[in-house]
């Protein structure tokens, strides 16, 4: 996925999503000073200082703060679809397990926290920005995706029962994101617990075949 | 619910919910003023406008914009909580759809979109906002004891099988959230009616007894 890329691809080695090496670096700089800085203190001097550079060479790149903020979206979505990706090799029942954990850890670590919060900060401009929005709109439609492709595939192999597999994709991906959401703007530590638990027994239940 | 106002209590009339006027008239006009202007472009200065009154008027009873913020949370929460309030003598099934259809329905109008748009931008300053933390930590643990309740209740009356009605709160609260916010900040529009079908498949398969 190299559509949202708003830099010049052709100027420049690209690395394997089609990204060129200074895009890469401006992508990584812009990381480390959202989670630095978060989304209401990011600045292109800030991003600049991150990557040693000119904001000049930035501007050669990205028009704006908005132009970057999108490539940078499209950028992370490559990097994030990547860790989710499923391996096809496996039992279906436990690759769904497995991304559900990616998306939602029962014990995130502190840089996990962090990058969703620097996540959630860009989602809520969604509402208001265009450019956010087709990017969240592009992240949500391949996640799920991801697991109605799972779903799927198990159907076919004759593991699960004859469901809506987008459907079970939908519900998945919103009791997901509903939970990230909620921890990392309320103090409900036990919410997602209670939430693996129940997604796992909604799983089961759904797409167990009746013996 | 009126531990979240910070306003004096004690210097006018009070309506049912514990406010006074004079406190209800700025969380109208903050109300108001959030609908026109958004998060980003909120400022006391708009709020006396939509009030009709100075600056002055408002500092009397708030410190600040973030502590006025913080006490429209909860009088938001008190409403809010007042529209999902269920009626003791509806069917318990019927009840808990009723309250999906209220948090999530499948045609919002422009209204209740905006509504919604309101509290996804101030949600998203509770990642680092302590006060806003607060409410919406209360705003879902309000929620989520409105759901379990019904639950309870069905349970109780022998409608439901004997579930953990704590665990099917939490998914329907998250699977709610996810959707709500899926739908502010992505244009996957068909996602909540998917979301819709699956949430009553869901307790349909979770709370009947079997036969």
């Amino acid at each position: 996925m190299t559509d949202g890329c708003d830099g010049d691809a052709a100027d420049g080695e690209t690395t394997d999503g089609g990204w060129t090496d200074a895009e890469e670096e401006i992508m990584l700089a812009t990381y480390r000073a959202l989670l630095e800085h978060g989304y209401a203190g990011l600045s292109i001097s800030r991003i600049a200082d991150e990557l040693g550079k000119s904001k000049a060479s930035i501007y050669y790149h990205y028009d704006s703060k908005e132009d970057l903020l999108g490539a940078f979206l499209a950028y992370a979505a490559d990097r994030f679809q990547s860790s989710v990706l499923t391996e096809a090799d496996d039992d279906p029942r436990a690759e769904l397990e497995r991304v559900v954990e990616t998306l939602l850890p029962l014990r995130p670590d502190e840089e996990m926290r962090q990058i969703q919060a620097v996540f959630l900060g860009l989602r809520g401009q969604a509402v208001t920005n265009g450019t956010f929005r087709e990017q969240f709109t592009e992240i949500d439609d391949q996640l799920a995706a991801t697991i109605r492709g799972i779903v799927e595939r198990g159907i076919e192999e004759g593991t699960f029962r004859d469901v809506d597999a987008d459907r079970v994709a939908e519900h998945v991906l919103a009791t997901i994101n509903g939970a990230m959401y909620g921890r990392a703007t309320s103090d409900r530590e036990t919410a997602v617990a209670a939430v693996r638990v129940s997604l796992s027994s909604y799983l089961d239940a759904e797409l167990r075949r009746q013996s």
